[in-house]
């Protein structure tokens, strides 16, 4: 810590900071709007934040709230803090240690010499705290992910000891494989934005913390399932248009640029992507349930969103649309199947962004002429392992130690009262739903 | 549908995308910064949709709110869509084939030949693709206007037939008669930013709809009117700083590029007009009913932006604040009129965007010298009659088909439970009020 | 009045308006993205008005949620028409008439003849309606603070004259000292983006107001405090979430340019501030308490916040994780000292912006070489004493004249009923807790 605290200070004196040298031939014109999009990009995707946290607890019960917004307020603090401790730099590290699967290029954000805020750094598109803080924000949605899997049976310290290791660690290496040009990257893998690198990664971890944990108390029976019914839809519904809004940062952020062509397209292609997943959740789960469900239309909206992100530079506007629709129908299947198989999901996380995940990396070997198929596969099996793993390693370490779930008793009261001792909505009369 | 795709396949080749040709004497920097600034714009105007789910949720029961948001959901999906497939080409024809009353580009977005993200196309203040999605977001922002009006009582299935035939065709062709510069463009009529051509025409299709559908079960009775009050007000607050948060964009981004001088001048008629609305509602109701009614001021600030809507660029800054006190009369005024006359608008829709999208229209012609206040009166008649005869019929023709409304015991128990078999607060205790 | 409009109508002609001259040697690009940015930083400020309405209705009780959303509607309109009228004149006064303690450049916003637009207006980076407009809604932010600390027992009129006041005077001549190129700016004082002139103008005001009114019934007896529970916890969590947004406007804003260096540099200090004062507070509540106390947790952010304001461009980014962390033990602590000493703040607005925006600008001047802890003292306590003295006339006087709290029956029955007649959740079965 103290180490950190040294590296950083040394690096970062104030005179060296601000400097703008246009003599590097890059139009300082150009360099300020290419930045300031980037750090617009970046309050875009830190509101998904808010997004995630309002999607989680409107889809679950009244007495897991309080304890459902205390993670995800926590969790952008943690990844936001490790990410600029050692993610940034397992992420982006410049050059590998390891073959091309692991380097680390030291503690803290320390920006290179002479160059913080100078032109030169990213090729005059952005400076080295820009990058640092849009990445920072990648970081800790992949955690976020995870959140709602594992909702309303986890021990609150057990999830926190748990994100901040996967924030920490797994996420930026699996990270450096392609964005911080390792050996998926050299291979000729892609992931514009993360349908893989961000939403699989989530995905994976809360694949295997959903089926570690078990399902929620009630929610299988001998004959079926017995939905548990969120508490609070329009505050899933704010959860899904503010992240579908910060998706216009995720995506047009990954461009990297203000370049007007290319962002521009990614609008386009995330949009039309994200009205073609309602219309693909609301086609199957009308056809299914003989109701319009809302939940439904919901996570179809973010899996259009989920799928296009790994090709919303490179797949035509068209395709965009049959790549949501595609991805709607998927995560209505997805759900009924993580159901079938008694993995409890009580937001459908895993569907949205694990099986969505894989259906866009694998579409970008579709769809565009550009990348193969076969190479999408290697990618999207290699993070399926890594993160399968990892994500085994952590939880399984978390069970024999401190303990994973809630006791029985705990679980039926809330989270609330038992972790907490608050209640979300004090003075309205709730039923506990069991 | 299998033409669409060709056109648009054939069109978009991925090589002639991202070209920025520079040679045309536009510097790159500022198409870059105008390019961005529509896409900012953008995403303004889609979050201005959850303002409206979360406006007209809150605005109605409890029993009615999954309804609700479900509607606002699909509509953006099917607005966006169809605004791809037949929309944007009906709204900017280019020519026009039948006077200069309609006109047809062809189905689909389709670039033009090597203008994709070229300098050249908008001159040099945005890529074709930035026109297009900036525009399809308004487009659905008229459709989502008469579901506040309709709530409650409309069927789902019948709704969503209207909103799509509107959206697809009513919008894009009354749009084209003056953004499109079809025949009251060429006569001078002025509509900065929709005023009339988003707002009333939205606000034309919520009268008769409501007027058509009849009021709500118990509202009116022989000596008046019983109000029936809005299930959650903090989520109308929410929605209503959301829709002035993007109307940042839905008035700034009207400007069309990102130059200083207007765009700024338009940030301060807009929020000067927001306030004074808020006043001006606040003034006439709390005299009336001796109470401060909060739904009053919320109306209030809606109505100002409604009003200054029309002339935001031409309109100086002390008028800006007569032309939103005015609104934040009028919308407390034109909620008892409609009242009085038992049409039922659940969440004040017509008295916001038609009563007011008509003053704002009408005061360009007596604030600003440069525009006639006849031909302003002009473009509201004729677009009064254009919607009010479009309407009209739609609804009619759904009326004899599907069916327009749910049944009594429908609208007793609720939309959420008849229409959708969810609540949207479950385990809450809720009284069902009639 | 009449003369305001005259003055507003005269120096506004509109063909002076738009014009860009860019002979000055000032680059248009760049004026134009700078321009564009700070409007950007606009509208984020913007929605921090909504993220106080939802924080505040959130932390209390459901009995005077319509209240509290009332007052914070009610306050942006005035906070922003009286800044229109005399506020930016008062805060800005080019030069001052009273030694640098007072100046008044005239009623109303008048754009300096030609230079509406004009690039030469503020050396380049913005124009005329973009300072005023950026200004505005920073003064309206200090109104709103007082909200909370005096919520649940406030007369609504009373609430509204003094906000009018305040916010109209003593904001914008207080600021004057510091942004106005005044005596403490003559000095050497810092603050950078408001953590005094802000937030310790507001909290000041809180601590008076909450003196002055006296504790809620049933907050504290004989033997101790009995925590009254905030009814809506996502709902003050999603405030959280959009002041903390908006922070990116407010703080990023304040570079009153796009200079990529600076700007990438606050929002890097602003985040990790935000993130380490959630930590802050966790460590200290949970420590105390035994229990992971979200309320708290959700003040750490805006108390990490607060702190790093008044020199997030100048505070290295490990120092603004250690100020953001000293802030989140110190909101923790001061929660508990006020509530100890009986200053009944409902939602902790004294301890999030007096004591942390106190912090924040001693920290100038403990880990910033260029800065004086001396001066930054002298500063603190100067803008202590003139809003101490002013907040106490000013709610003396409305307490002998109009009065200032609500009667013990209304204060039980809740203000909502009370001075509204109107009910937050229709509909919904609420135990009135004391």
């Amino acid at each position: 810590m103290k180490l950190i605290l040294i590296t950083l200070f040394i690096s970062l004196t104030a005179e060296s900071l601000f400097a703008v040298d246009v003599s590097g031939g890059v139009d300082q014109a150009l360099f300020t709007i290419n930045n300031i999009w980037m750090l617009i990009a970046t309050f875009l995707v830190f509101i998904m934040h808010l997004g995630f946290a309002t999607l989680e607890s409107g889809l679950t019960r009244a007495k897991n709230t309080v304890n459902i917004l205390f993670k995800n307020v926590s969790i952008i603090a943690i990844g936001l803090l490790t990410y600029a401790i050692c993610g940034f730099n397992l992420m982006y590290p410049g050059e590998f240690s390891l073959g091309n699967f692991f380097g680390f290029a030291g503690w803290g954000i320390a920006s290179p010499p002479d160059v913080a805020g100078l032109i030169e750094y990213a090729d005059g598109s952005y400076t080295y705290f820009t990058d640092f803080i849009f990445q920072a924000m990648f970081a800790a949605t992949a955690a976020t992910i995870v959140s709602g899997a594992v909702a309303e049976r986890i021990r609150l310290s057990s999830f926190l000891v748990f994100s901040t290791i996967y924030v920490a660690f797994i996420y930026p290496i699996a990270g450096s494989w392609k964005w911080g040009a390792g050996w998926l990257d050299q291979m000729g893998f892609y992931d514009f934005a993360g349908s893989t690198l961000v939403h699989s990664v989530g995905g994976w971890a809360a694949l295997i913390g959903a089926s570690v944990l078990g399902p929620r108390i009630g929610k299988y029976h001998k004959n079926g399932t017995i939905p548990i019914m969120g508490h609070n839809l329009p505050l899933a519904t704010i959860g899904v248009f503010l992240l579908w809004f910060g998706w216009y940062g995720f995506n047009g952020g990954s461009v990297l640029s203000a370049d007007p062509g290319p962002v521009s397209f990614v609008f386009v292609t995330t949009t039309l992507a994200a009205a073609a997943g309602i219309i693909g959740a609301m086609t199957v789960s009308w056809t299914l349930s003989k109701k319009p469900d809302l939940s439904m239309v919901l996570n179809g909206s973010l899996a259009g969103l989920v799928g296009i992100t790994a090709g919303a530079d490179v797949i035509m506007p068209m395709y965009a649309v049959i790549i949501g629709f595609i991805a709607g129908l998927l995560v209505v299947l997805s759900v009924i199947f993580f159901d079938r198989i008694r993995i409890d999901d009580p937001v459908g996380a895993i569907s949205v962004h694990l099986t969505c995940g894989i259906w866009g990396t694998l579409a970008v070997g579709i769809f565009s002429s550009e990348y193969s198929f076969l190479i999408q596969l290697i990618g999207v099996v290699s993070y399926g392992l890594f993160c399968i793993a990892s994500a085994l390693v952590i939880f399984y370490a978390i069970k024999i130690t401190i303990g994973l779930r809630v006791s029985e008793e705990e679980e039926l009261i809330g989270l609330d009262l038992g972790e907490h001792e608050m209640e979300a909505y004090a003075g309205f009369q709730i039923f506990t739903v069991e």
